[in-house]
């Protein structure tokens, strides 16, 4: 059996979206990154840029989260945070595009959302804070915040989101197929290396 | 430049140490294991048997090992517990191997202790406890304990002693340079991934 769907989970600024995308490419899959908060727009009515935000950056436990929710614009929101609403949906919208067809999933839990699925292979990609902050500055440009600030920023709320809705630690290799480090690999390297394991006809 | 040096961590029953030795043998590298249970025994006097068990199992903040430690058998103990001996001589004999030549080591924090030498290719080897409760009856046989309480107690023991000297979680992705899961990629596999990384003239 070769996998269908692949997750690949990332630290900011490791290449790990850039390696999610040329590998999506090389085994003709769909990519899901903005493709996933355009369908948790469309299903929830939210603008993709806050869903973008705030589907792993949520500030869980946020009391003017409960408050919005309270208000309850959607109106099915009621009792729950703004964030476990938007976890909600986009754990039902990740559950639906494994069903649709072989992708690529960046992001958003889904390794965490997919763990029961034998058809799906889990990678982590990480890189140490210099090799991520130089990496950042050259495609993103710079900002007020130094690249390292960034990094432990972005991080550290991606961390916050997905222990709270997994109960899993952040980064723990037990919980992936694969973790590899761009800086020593390679971000081709990864590539080629998760895509001889994902169209392998046998795993084992 | 190719690695000179192949650190292999391990979960219990993971097959990360067998992963290690058909590596060693594959290179061409010395392999250190037993081996290096040897070289501390012939530098602090204990036992091997000894040895084995308290260089990666070390009770740590033991009152008794510590009051042993008073009695001093060895002199130079003083003021460390057995457990702080041990692991300064393990220290001692994996950088001393590490600059005597090319080598694959097993466990014992090697992936710490020789974290900043650019030479050195850090591995994590783990698997689900269903496969490594399989795996280690079939090789190791039944015991009293279930293999899974065998499974939860050397890696339990593996956590403390490597959080206790060296301050980072046990098995974050983030302090290997490659993380894989034994039943997913297949032992062979793994020798054959490692192999590639390990001997390509240029990581990057």
């Amino acid at each position: 059996m070769a996998y269908r769907i692949i997750t690949i989970s990332r630290q900011f600024g490791s290449g790990g979206r850039s390696i999610a995308k040329k590998l999506a490419d090389k085994l003709g899959f769909a990519y899901y990154d903005k493709e996933l908060v355009k369908q948790v727009s469309v299903e929830t009515g939210f603008a993709p840029e806050y869903i973008e935000e705030k589907g792993e950056y949520a500030q869980t436990r946020s009391k003017l989260s409960y408050l919005f929710s309270n208000i309850g614009t959607a109106g099915i929101m009621s009792g729950m945070s703004v964030s476990d609403y938007l976890y909600t949906m986009q754990r039902k919208v990740i559950l639906d595009l494994a069903e649709k067809g072989s992708c690529v999933i960046v992001g958003r839990c889904a390794d965490y959302i997919l763990k029961d699925r034998a058809d799906t292979l889990h990678a982590f990609i990480h890189a140490p804070v210099p090799y991520r902050a130089e990496r950042i500055v050259r495609l993103y440009g710079e900002s007020e915040q130094s690249p390292e600030k960034r990094i432990a920023d972005k991080d550290g709320k991606r961390r916050v989101n997905y222990e709270h809705f997994t109960g899993r630690p952040w980064g723990a290799a037990e919980n992936f197929d694969i973790c590899l480090d761009t800086e020593t690999i390679g971000e081709d390297a990864c590539v080629e290396l998760l895509y001889e394991i994902a169209s392998r006809k046998d795993p084992s």
